[in-house]
């Protein structure tokens, strides 16, 4: 019992200091939101924008862990110290996505988020998505830790209800996904709800978790942009799958090829877990109520037509 | 001279007329939202919801409107009194949208708008847009009024740039068409920028003109999803083109047929357009700045092979 409270009383510290810093970090997005910004692009084209709002939070929010949680191990989007991803994580890892959906704030529109998610063992334990929001003058924090449900702004949010998938549901999926998915039952056209296509994964997950969408698709994700989402979603209610095979395209055939996702990192008790495997992540996942989850892994698959489509989308 | 300045003088004061009422609107969208929504649907189906709020904003903004210009004409989406559509349209018509995106508001995502736009003999020369925004009780308005450039809050907003279509650019589309659009140039992949999909085409154009995304592309839109959003476009400095044939297909082949709108009701001096003839407007609109749109009317088109899915779309 003493070492059940001590875990207890460590993950509502975790989650008290995840809330905090994510209150801090929507307020430095927000002081920066509408200002022209000076981007860096990262790899090679201009999908990957950095800006000095991406920097800013990111240092924010490692200085605040640093000090509180010293131990802990920190994964942050913005990372320069890579050299250090050759070491073996830590127990604690906190998974921090100082701004996602950069390319919305630097163009001046309101969908973005920052997302601070913490692991023990690869598994999402805590998490805090801080989202702007009309009349909030810091956003939102949509927040979770294990075993205690979902709230938003420290109240409690409902638990997501079954409920048909139809042209009145919101959904959101990758925009060069939609158009490839198909019902597997040719006579009847499977709806998939009505998409929208936001540009930040973690926007959307908080989304799903406060119930404005029945689901939500995203294909090939970083552990940032999830390892906070995770959390929300399941402690709402929801459910999280993530593709069975290392062939994406797959997943979306006939034959469903999904699991109920457990850890980030099922294989942790091997000790041989580096934070560069975490930075490596990347599974394409379906959340939100099983219902909805059901509906569409069991109804709705790839156009196999379009297919080659969906492997140029992947990369492949 | 003196015709002129009178021209100016009521111009000036419907535009004042549209901001404040926008902004009633605006409040009384903010106070509904985020509570549970009862909704009607019209017509079969479940796409076409009306909640409370859009039958509370737009009995606010028809109150104001009657009150302060009991000659003008006023167009509704939420409209009853259809039997008065067969009459002949006064010079002056309010277009108003007291809530475009209306799933999306009562699914709880803040992408929505009220769109109040005033014509004169067919053609927008006054609108003002109010959209949610974070920071901001009552929203934001974006507002114009012909040959005055365009304003947010009462400040002028920059005028749009010549700027190249690519991936760092954000752009709207309604879903469906997207994966439809292929570059004609089979050598060279035609970039049409980072897409979203928002659900709202007020909000669309409101973001064209506050410089957020290049270009909106809407396939058949109704009129009050337009008559603001066309001046708004215009006097930040964009264009608004159309389609210049019936069959909405052709637009996008290889043998661009469209033309800058000029006038909703090209043939209004002959006298006979009626309320319902408004209510029946209908034409696919490209909007943003000239380089943007040339760019994509010029070198972007409809995959032919999978052309018959846009008929579908288009409900042909």
């Amino acid at each position: 019992m003493t070492v059940k409270s001590t875990e207890d009383s460590l993950y509502l510290d975790i989650e008290k200091t995840a809330i905090k810093i994510s209150i801090g970090a929507g307020r430095i997005l927000s002081k920066h939101f509408g200002e022209i910004q000076t981007v860096d692009y990262k790899g090679s084209g201009k999908n990957d924008p950095v800006s000095i709002a991406d920097r800013e939070a990111q240092d924010y929010l490692k200085e605040n862990i640093t000090t509180i949680f010293p131990a802990h191990g920190i994964l942050g989007e913005e990372d320069e110290d890579i050299n250090l991803e050759p070491c073996l994580a830590p127990d604690y890892v906190w998974i921090i996505d100082p701004l996602d959906g950069t390319k919305n704030f630097v163009a001046g529109l309101p969908i973005f988020a920052c997302s601070v998610g913490v692991l023990y063992r690869g598994t999402p334990i805590v998490g805090a998505i801080s989202l702007p929001w009309p009349e909030k003058e810091s956003g939102i924090i949509i927040h979770a830790r294990k075993n205690n449900g979902a709230f938003i702004d420290g109240v409690v949010l409902p638990k997501l209800k079954a409920s048909k998938v139809d042209e009145a549901s919101l959904a959101t999926l990758p925009g060069s996904l939609r158009s490839l998915l198909k019902s597997y039952d040719s006579h009847e056209n499977q709806p998939l709800g009505d998409v929208r296509v936001t540009g930040s994964i973690a926007y959307e997950l908080a989304l799903v978790a406060k119930g404005v969408t029945q689901y939500a698709i995203t294909t090939g994700p970083k552990i940032w942009d999830v390892a906070a989402g995770i959390i929300l979603v399941t402690e709402a209610g929801g459910i999280v799958m993530k593709g069975r095979t290392d062939n994406r395209m797959h997943m979306f055939f006939r034959r469903p090829r999904w699991e109920t996702l457990e850890s980030l990192v099922p294989d942790w008790d091997q000790g041989e877990t580096t934070m560069g495997d975490l930075r490596a992540w990347g599974e394409t996942l379906i959340s939100g109520h099983e219902s909805s989850v059901t509906h569409i892994i069991c109804n709705v698959g790839i156009n196999q037509r379009k297919g080659r489509f969906l492997l140029h989308f992947l990369g492949k």
